[in-house]
């Protein structure tokens, strides 16, 4: 279950066994079910979640009561609500299983411990929040520039293994729309 | 100049003195003009820039022509295309003085060799990129979950400082409606 997060830190920093065995360590392993939530709104965000295996969700429920999913992360992704993480207020998200999966978490606080035994992972996590950092501006235009439509094939070249995946309800409330809009939009591609 | 770069770093790590005389040397002071472009659509973002003094303002231009503001940034707060000054791939956007700034950019190479020469940074910069991480997930929520109305008074309710200074039209570009809408919204506070 380790191994992939070992292979994804290799692909940032060079780490060695002995090192990885006792890095490891301030991780937890959780297996979640299908729908089951790992945060819900109003809790503090303890752990920073690694998917070794399956897919989570983070949502809100909105004014309507619909909830409105606003990331997906399936593995080798992290996810968690950084305010929420770092600061310790209650969080403004749900993170939800959309699969079976296997999770690793590390708390803020090991995490911090982590960080001050082995400073190198600072330059791992600094480049992966660089590149949600980077993905987010992308992501802010696109919910800016393009249409619901354009938004759908944009998503479907950038990440076909969701599309392949994730349930269509859900892929539907990422993009914004109902599931009867996104039926429409498919249908329109059957030649 | 610097010392408001040291005074930012301070925050999250401690410096001395005689690193931070090394550090500053990576950087370049630049000074821009109101509304001088650092950055086109296309061209390479090759520095990551800290405003020292003034405001800039990352945007692109939609289909119809018209500029969109995706964000701001007023002193101490850094700014780059992250895709891009990653990458090396052209820019989708443009980064564009708002007022009369003065800031300090730092290029990816020299961020580099800084980040190998004081490893120490790599917190600092992670920290930056967690923050500006979990703004995002909330202002995607707010993309998302907000009525237009509701977005102005969230925005100024987090931002009162921008509210004050940004150009109106620029702050109706960023909240995504016409500076006529906003000046509706604005006209129905005063009581």
């Amino acid at each position: 279950m380790s191994d992939l997060l070992k292979k994804h830190i290799e692909r940032f920093i060079e780490i060695n066994e002995e090192d990885f065995s006792t890095i490891i360590r301030y991780f937890r392993k959780i297996e979640v079910k299908k729908k089951e939530n790992l945060l819900i709104e109003g809790k503090i965000c303890h752990d920073n979640y690694f998917v070794v295996k399956g897919c989570l969700r983070m949502f809100f429920i909105n004014d309507k009561g619909v909830e409105q999913t606003i990331q997906f992360a399936i593995e080798n992704w992290w996810l968690a609500e950084y305010v929420s993480f770092e600061t310790h207020q209650p969080s403004q998200f749900y993170i939800q299983a959309v699969e079976k999966s296997e999770i690793l978490a590390i708390s803020y606080q090991a995490q911090e411990e982590m960080l001050l035994q082995f400073p190198r992972m600072e330059r791992y996590f600094r480049l992966i929040h660089q590149r949600a950092h980077a993905a987010s501006q992308s992501r802010i235009k696109s919910l800016y520039g393009f249409s619901r439509e354009e938004m759908y094939y944009h998503f479907c070249r950038r990440y076909p293994e969701f599309v392949q995946r994730v349930p269509q309800y859900l892929l539907a409330s990422f993009l914004g729309f109902t599931p009867e809009y996104l039926s429409e939009i498919r249908s329109k591609r059957i030649p």
